[in-house]
């Protein structure tokens, strides 16, 4: 079947906003095995918007529009697409209730104005979908085998009620179903990861393997169709199985939702172990990820910034003669650093981290990208070299990915 | 003038990218002027891209299209608008010397290859406009008053190419120059912001004012059309100095390019301060973002991360008292890590953060939300109390932008 997304929004085509719902919606609609041509956006303008409808519903099965079902007059969506598909707009007593259930959970005093009441308003026959998160219902409408999907705009909304309800429900048109893993690898290339499954990519077509790149990490999605959803775990549990054992340690997680750090923190959790951070370029960015993470105190409790030659010596011990010999960006810096930062923080593990993050300060011996990372861990200290490209935030985004790694690593690799 | 962006690319339908390059080429369309009534994105296709062309050109003055110019045979955006243009393809030798230099200059042994020639290839006639940052030229096509322009899809290639070649030929074309300023503002709502300006926005056609909400940030760009730059400029002109004295010391720059953080850093520098970070619950995020400021080492020497209480006692002194009684997260507790922070690192201000971000750990006296973030300098302690909606990433986001705030305006306040 073929899915095609329209974005309505004025807000899109004056570049207020990026659409992020799209990417996430193309994924998601990748995954279910729907094909996509073609995805537009339109602004808050009915007689365009109902062109793009037109249009689109002659080349899709399945319409899937996102934003434009606010309460306010410029909101056009809805009756839209209910003009498109002939059908009247009703009043939906179970949503009037519900919106005025989540107002007053939301804003308790709020008097509930009268174009509140354009949100409860529903095209006769169509399936309502409650939204948990904000006041507009998801609608889905049927007709002669075609089928509009309205979805509210705001993410927040849009996702969670996509995965609850569209998501099932989309499966169930398909003849088969559909079920993916995620399988996600740090520490390898891209390129090196595309050529170790080429044979995968390349012969496979039930499962369908595919790469996804992110930065520092490459996601492998195994994506298989069957009858039902036990068929179709057993066929992806044998490629999840052959892709841990061609990428062994490098896998961090085969679990969709879970993050690098998230699996650090875990692999932490699970050790029993303490860990400090002691940053200089990248300035506080790792500490932050890592504590991105829920629930994180119990492995991290303290870390330092260390972007002064001072700080350096005075907080994590780093030895004068290293900067004045081997100076702040080197291996003995970073190893001292890493060894000093557990020590003050009294960790089990330190990871260390001192380049150049430009766009100043490089050198033909120490361009910008230079970075030494190094990890401490049960009194041994690995450090790493790198030369990344890319501006001063990329590079330091990079510094981060792979210092996650580098601790990841160590944990694993010296039980 | 009607403008229209398609972007190319499979990876945009199957959503392994976020389209940003939209984003951007709309704001800046916004920006110059253009009006923009469809974008759309579609997949690397010879005739659906064909169709796409044609139906643009049938609604638009200039199309956009960006992606597709790479040197492989899957990239055949050039190769098809050429086709809808009736272009034959010829070998520019400007551009192919050029692409042997860049690729020699960034891969030193690199055989270039057969398909490299490729990029080489233009429409007869066409306006060539040189890639600094990568291999495909951008190309202009004219034919009967319509417009294709081709630009590479990579942002750090698009971006610099837009801005130095694009915008100027754009702004060439039309009777009248468009000229804009950003007011942004910090500190402040954006109703509140809105509501102020309200009769700007409303009287006003040139020059115009426009706001966009960023987290934690108002921007207010104001946009005039005129015969030449020094027009447009006198327009805009008292627009911002009345901006300025309705929002006074909220204004944080006037330049589009400038951020918080590198306003603050650059109000440090200039009175000569040095500032430190004491962070709980935003764990390094705002000494990352201080640090995402090039040149930041006269000013920022040291931070750091006090998660438990232990190191918010040992780091930055707090008292066990003020730990056991008002507890971490409290108005005593952020002033102390404040006075603290700026003791132990000797810096002029310190900044301090301590929250609940959440999804756990909150209470009904203190939920989840609830951070106090307080400014040292000079003595003077000021504390500020917020309850930020959202989840754990959102909360922690919103908190760096007021600690950002908050350290300007003592700065600002306390000459």
């Amino acid at each position: 079947m073929i899915v095609e997304l329209i974005s309505v929004g004025t807000e899109i085509l004056l570049g207020n906003i990026v659409n992020t719902n799209a990417a996430y919606l193309s994924e998601k609609c990748a995954v279910l095995g729907l094909s996509q041509f073609h995805q537009s956006a339109v602004g808050d303008n009915p007689k365009r918007l109902e062109d793009a409808i037109i249009l689109a519903l002659s080349r899709a099965d399945i319409l899937i529009l996102s934003g434009g079902l606010g309460p306010t007059k410029d909101d056009l969506t809805k009756e839209t697409a209910a003009k498109v598909m002939n059908k009247n707009l009703v009043q939906d007593i179970h949503t009037k209730e519900r919106i005025q259930e989540y107002l007053q959970k939301v804003i308790p005093n709020h008097m509930v104005t009268e174009n509140n009441w354009k949100q409860a308003m529903v095209p006769e026959g169509a399936i309502i979908i409650d939204n948990l998160n904000g006041t507009a219902p998801g609608i889905i409408m049927e007709d002669n085998g075609k089928r509009i999907i309205l979805l509210p705009g705001p993410p927040n909304e849009l996702i969670p009620m996509f995965q609850e309800d569209i998501v099932p429900y989309l499966n169930k048109l398909q003849p088969e179903l559909i079920y993916s893993k995620m399988v996600k690898i740090c520490g390898l290339g891209e390129s090196y990861v595309e050529t170790q499954i080429m044979d995968l990519i390349e012969e496979q077509t039930n499962p369908t393997v595919a790469p996804y790149a992110k930065t520092g990490e490459v996601h492998l999605r195994i994506t298989a169709k069957a009858r039902n959803e036990e068929d179709a775990m057993k066929l992806v549990a044998p490629v999840v199985t052959e892709l841990k054992k061609r990428f062994q340690d490098a896998v961090f997680t085969t679990e969709e939702r879970v993050t690098l750090e998230e699996a650090v923190v875990e692999l932490l959790k699970e050790r029993e172990l303490t860990v400090t951070t002691v940053e200089s370029c990248t300035g506080g960015l790792l500490a932050g990820k890592i504590i991105n993470v829920a629930g994180v105190s119990d492995c991290y409790k303290e870390g330092y910034i260390t972007y002064s030659n001072e700080a350096k010596k005075r907080l994590v011990n780093v030895s004068e003669s290293t900067l004045a010999v081997a100076g702040a960006v080197s291996e003995e810096c970073a190893k001292e650093m890493a060894i000093g930062g557990a020590q003050s923080a009294n960790a089990d593990v330190c990871i260390a981290i001192t380049g150049i993050a430009g766009p100043d300060g490089g050198t033909q011996e120490k361009p910008v990208g230079l970075v030494y990372e190094a990890c401490y861990y049960k009194g041994n200290v690995e450090v790493n070299k790198f030369l990344f490209k890319g501006n001063r935030d990329k590079i330091r985004e990079q510094a981060v990915v792979k210092a996650l790694t580098l601790l990841r690593k160590n944990i694993i690799e010296n039980k």
